[in-house]
């Protein structure tokens, strides 16, 4: 029975690094298509962002199966319990993702970036992606170490939110509301996407601990 | 063994409805907070939110408990997922709660809403607080009409959240970025306290048709 459940769990682990390979691809295109103002690519993380909501249904109907079936106790449960908790932060992310594409689609043909403001949102769509990456790795590698990284990465993503809401406020810009709208929402969008992957961190931390012990 | 876990299942609902009615006290001093500028009442939403977590915390040991016990199988186990995930839910109402009544401890003593806003703020409070109370009468009462009425509500804030924008980019208001910050924010907290009010909503639907069949 255990090792049936440990390939159960291993099937459950390949899944969730699928559906976080797609929520990669989906923030790397969301910041392109905000940063350049690329309707083409917008659209395109709307399509993934679908297909991501279908492949965490799946994985959501599959951990239900593996309950039922095999009736995990202990430790074994909170590991699936574990996988339920990151695919729904995977799925969040991919609506983020999302948001921040489609901010690019309502300013379009004009930048949704305030002047004065590109280089922090590059940063800040940089490092998204980056955590993006090190949850796929945590994923499918498991390395404990890359816990750490993904904490590290989210600290400088709340600095750079805060640094927006200054510069928004500085004199330069305080006379755009439109740029001061976009401006609140995409940081708020990027900073939710990082809270979600260090959630996802945590629950891999559990997770890691709990097959050890 | 079904006698037992229709007890459990009770347990589990009555803790639903508890954590609700605190979430339903924190929106309401969390709009009174923002809309009258009062620190010490936004203090007492940053308590309420800790005290949510942790019962949500409980919970979610509860039913992990009640897997680990009982193992339910197909629909009885359906429920206990959705339990799980409601609890989720009320603890991001929670969050969202709370970051609103931070809003106001950010510019006090000024107003956190911009001259021109009050009114459309004071809706979306009464809707977030309305929403927050069907859904605890929702969980007590299993009344399933009040599902529709949910979302009849949340499709009012949907509305309310697009004029605060339009109203923000108007003439009157346009020159003011801190204001144009603040409202995008609290507009989009308000939005989003009803969208996890109206994935309650859907997860009694499930839970409703669940028990029936």
């Amino acid at each position: 029975m255990r090792e049936v459940f440990q390939q159960s769990l291993h099937e459950v682990q390949e899944r969730l690094v699928r559906i976080a390979e797609l929520v990669e691809t989906s923030i790397e295109n969301a910041t392109s298509a905000f940063g350049n103002s690329d309707v083409a690519v917008a659209e395109q993380v709307i399509d993934d962002v679908a297909e991501i909501e279908s492949m965490a249904a799946e994985l959501d109907q599959l951990t239900i199966d593996i309950l039922a079936r095999q009736q995990p106790v202990a430790s074994d449960l909170r590991l699936i319990v574990g996988a339920l908790r990151m695919s729904t932060s995977l799925e969040r992310m991919g609506d983020l993702a999302q948001h921040i594409a489609q901010l690019a689609r309502y300013r379009y043909p004009e930048s949704a970036i305030p002047k004065g403001l590109k280089k922090i949102f590059v940063r800040m769509g940089a490092l998204d992606v980056e955590m993006a990456s090190k949850i796929v790795e945590l994923l499918r590698q498991q390395d404990p170490r890359l816990i750490d990284e993904v904490r590290d990465l989210d600290d400088d993503l709340d600095e750079l939110h805060a640094k927006v809401f200054e510069k928004v406020l500085s004199d330069k810009l305080a006379s755009n509301a439109a740029g001061a709208v976009d401006a609140t929402l995409a940081s708020r969008y990027h900073e939710r996407f990082g809270d979600h992957a260090v959630s996802i961190a945590k629950q891999m931390q559990f997770f890691l601990s709990g097959s050890r012990g």
